[in-house]
Formats: C-alpha cells, sequence, structure tokens
C-alpha cells in the first residue's frame, strides 16, 4: 500500500508546482509573528504593518495583554469567515479605540511587486508583495490586500471607522468583493486546516453562536516578541519577491504537463497560488 | 450577550444575500443524493448524471456494494483536495472498469441557464445548470462543471479515460485551471464543514498518508435509494433556474448596502455563490 501511495504521489504531482520543490524561503520577523492557540493546535499568523499600521498597533497591544486569550469564535459561516473576539464593536461597551479604516494604501514606487494576473475580475493587477497578495489599481495608484482563503481582517459596523478588536479569518472561496473596504491586517502562514476545524454557525443565523459551549475558543493569543528567543518558533514563508516565486508563477501559468488534456487558460488567481508558510523549531 | 449577538447579527448581515432569505428550494432526488458518514458527521453530495452519466452510474454501482465503506483519504492538501478510496487506480491492482473521460458537454439548446457572469479567467462565460457552477464557451458549444468548493470528481492518472473508484473533493480557493480536465460528478449540499475536518497529509508529500491510523476513513457511504423512504432525509437546495436565484445574483453584484464604501466591481464568482443545501427529516 506505501509503495502504491508513493507512485500514486508522483503521477498525482501535477497539481502541485514543480518550483515548489525549491523555493527560496523567508524568515518572519518576530514582531510580525501571532502564535494562536486553539483547542485542534497551532495557528500562525503573520502581520501587515506596511499595509495596515495602525491595526496591527492595536491588534498588538491588545494581544501583548492577553485581550484575546478565552475569547471565542461567536460567528462561523462555513466556506465564508471565522469571527472571533469579545463581541465588543459595538461600541458603548469598550474602552479599546475605534481605528481609522486602512482599506488600501497609496502606491510607492520602489516597493516589491511581482504580478501574477492583469484584468482579472476584482482588480485591474494582482501580484505578490512580501507574501502578501494585493490588488492594484496604477491608473488611481492604490494597492490593497485581496481577500483570500487564511486573510485576517478587522470586522466592523457600517461606518468604515469602527474596527476595535474583533477580527475574522477567511475560510473559504475568496470574497472579494470585500477588497477596499476592510482593515486587512494579516494572514495565516500556518494551520489553517485548525482554522478549518472551528465550530461553525448556522448560516440562517448569520453565523452567530449564541451557545458558549458550541463556540471554538482561543486558548492563547501571543506575539512573537512576547516568547523568548529559545522557546519561540521560526516561520518560514516563500520569499515572493525572489525569482524562484516567479518561476512558480510561471510554471502554474504554462501547465506544460502531459496531465493537461485540455490546455487551461495562461490565468492565475492570485488566491489559489499556494504562499503559505511552515514552522521549526 | 446574547442580545448584543442579535445586533451585531443584524448589523453584519451585509455580507450575506437577502434573496437568501427567500429562495425557492428544490427537492434533490433520492438517486442523486449520496449519505456519506464520516467520524465527524454526516456528508451530502448532489451527483449530476447530466453532466457526467457514466461517472455517476459507476460510481452509484460503487456505492451500492458498500466499496467505499471503510476506506481513507489518503491524500489530502490543505486548501486544495481531499482525494479518498482504495488507492486502485493505478490498474493492475482493480476489477472496476476504466471510464471514459467526461469533462465537458456538448451545450445543448433548451438546458436552463441562470447567466453568472462573461469574460472572467477560465470560462468565457459562467452560469448556474441545475444548481450546479458551470462554465460555457458559445463558440466552441461546450460546457463544464467548475471547480467550485464542495466540488467531487474522480481522480485520475495521466490518461483522460483512467479514472475508476477514487475521488476527490476541493476544499480551497477553486483550483479552475483544472476545469475542463476532470471528470466532475458531484457536489457538496450539506457538511461541508464536517470535509474540512478530514485529516490533512503533509503538501511536501503531496498530501500523501501513509500511516492508516493518520488517515480519516469514510464510515459508510450510501445512496439515497438504497436508504427506506421513512429513514430517508430530504435534501433541499436553492433552486437555481428561479428566478428567486436570478435576483440573488443580482443583489450580489449590486451590493447597494452602505457597508460598502468603496463600491465592489459589478462581477460575481460563481464559486463566491452560496449554493449549498440543507437536510430536513
Amino acid at each position: 500500500m506505501k509503495a502504491l501511495l508513493t507512485v500514486l504521489a508522483l503521477l498525482l504531482a501535477v497539481s502541485t508546482a514543480r518550483a515548489a520543490d525549491n523555493p527560496v524561503w523567508r524568515e518572519v520577523a518576530p514582531e510580525q509573528l501571532v502564535f494562536m492557540e486553539l483547542q485542534d493546535g497551532l495557528v500562525v499568523i503573520e502581520l501587515n504593518p506596511l499595509f495596515a499600521p495602525k491595526t496591527v498597533r492595536q491588534f498588538s497591544e491588545l494581544a501583548s495583554r492577553g485581550f484575546y486569550d478565552g475569547l471565542p469564535f461567536y460567528r462561523v459561516i462555513d466556506g465564508f469567515v471565522a469571527q472571533g473576539g469579545d463581541g465588543s464593536d459595538l461600541g458603548e461597551y469598550s474602552e479599546v479605540p475605534l481605528l481609522d479604516a486602512e482599506f488600501e494604501i497609496e502606491w510607492k514606487g520602489g516597493m516589491p511587486w511581482t504580478p501574477v494576473q492583469k484584468g482579472e475580475m476584482f482588480a485591474a493587477e494582482t501580484g505578490f508583495v512580501d507574501g502578501f497578495a494585493v490588488g492594484r489599481d496604477p491608473d488611481e495608484e492604490k494597492a490593497w490586500l485581496t481577500h483570500c482563503p487564511g486573510v485576517v481582517a478587522m470586522a466592523r459596523n457600517e461606518g468604515p471607522d469602527t474596527s476595535r478588536t474583533d477580527f475574522y479569518i477567511v475560510i473559504g472561496q475568496a470574497p472579494r468583493y470585500l477588497d477596499r473596504n476592510m482593515n486587512i491586517f494579516g494572514r495565516v502562514i500556518h494551520g489553517m486546516d485548525v482554522v478549518q476545524r472551528i465550530n461553525r454557525g448556522d448560516p440562517a443565523d448569520n453565523g452567530i453562536i449564541t451557545d458558549d459551549a458550541a463556540s471554538s475558543r482561543i486558548r492563547s493569543l501571543r506575539l512573537g516578541t512576547s516568547i523568548p528567543e529559545d522557546e519561540r518558533l521560526t516561520a518560514l514563508v516563500p520569499d515572493t519577491n525572489d525569482k524562484s516565486f516567479t518561476r512558480l508563477l510561471d510554471e502554474r501559468r504554462e501547465r506544460r504537463n502531459p496531465f493537461f488534456h485540455h490546455q487551461p487558460p495562461r490565468a492565475l488567481d492570485a488566491c489559489q497560488v499556494p504562499a503559505g508558510g511552515r514552522v521549526t523549531r
């Protein structure tokens, strides 16, 4: 059985990209790392202070004083989002300041840009910036983090500047219509399988779980910098600014493998390109 | 807390479509229903004999003699696919006949078609046919089931006609580059949260799980027709051929809710439109 599966693995390898065998890895800095322990295991998040500096600062400050420890994922819709926190984002219940909208940034020359696709449905251009899938509009000179699976963003109310503490993780097909409307400030780089085990609510109730016993909880949520160096896991992600990643994109676009009897369009969904990481001791 | 969450539910309802409140439901015929029991619960699959008649016939025949009961998901890559079966698809290990490719069908007039999007990356047109997301090329007069999350398809080797018994379920961002290359023959209409709890393999090993104890197993897989009517669950799905579904699509395209400060493009990803079902006694 084992030998058979090995052969199968070789035969079926067409669907995973070749260049993935030899990516150049980048180590994520401890101040951009979040370790979130759930019942089913560890989830590692990479923060993005380039696109969401204020959100990252407030989230990090909350994390450093243990704000999220023990809080539930209270709104979970399968195929959409898992939202957690203290549910206090309505305003009168919290002393945590409201956050300014950080929905997009000015695109400045000199930033790294690894192009993926032009003229897709939701952005004039998509590409990668420092590991994150990004949408860009060269005419408007704007760029924004896209709502790919694994993205971490602040929940909010109707107003643009109403985020505060609660956040969601995208757990299904990218809801790209939310792009440029939310404070995306990170992405899961390890443990999406753990995130996928978070208990779901009923879509008919908008995913809200009112029964505390039925909700999955955050056991602890720690910044990389609050963990002593000799105890801290090292997190590695593909260096999307490196030419090895461009090669991976090219291979995925071309699909020269004889497995393909119908040649796919020379197109890439930035949210479907594997850019997740791994952790080591 | 409960009152607060109810208010939150109302406030956050923007991200779920309005027309979803009042869809017209269609009952899935028992011969197109599959009930798959996993450790974490029930998964209900709707078969599609219109697009994959031979595959549905063979899969149904295998299911009716208990072929899949006890078999593992032996290749599972988070964000991509969960593949299960006896691993015998290499040929010499199985007496089950090979299947002809059923990658696409001729588009015939008179078929139901609820349009979603023109000119997206992977198809000239997308739309819904009887609940399934479909790609269509009017010039070539072809149509095919698209690789959306929850889609069920036969695994194969390099040749087009090498499917046999083993199948996969898409568990991540739609791998649309596989469209028109695989025998898609069904979709999960209930229990994707259960599918998401299937144990993952290591992507470095192409997701292959060689340790039997580490793999999730199919406890039983039964056709709707093999369950007595008074014991069988009723499965309802949104009737995508009905005008209520067209209204839902229109609402998702327009996004008139004041929640949206940046107006999203008037575009829809057919794989991001909720079309899942529910089961009742």
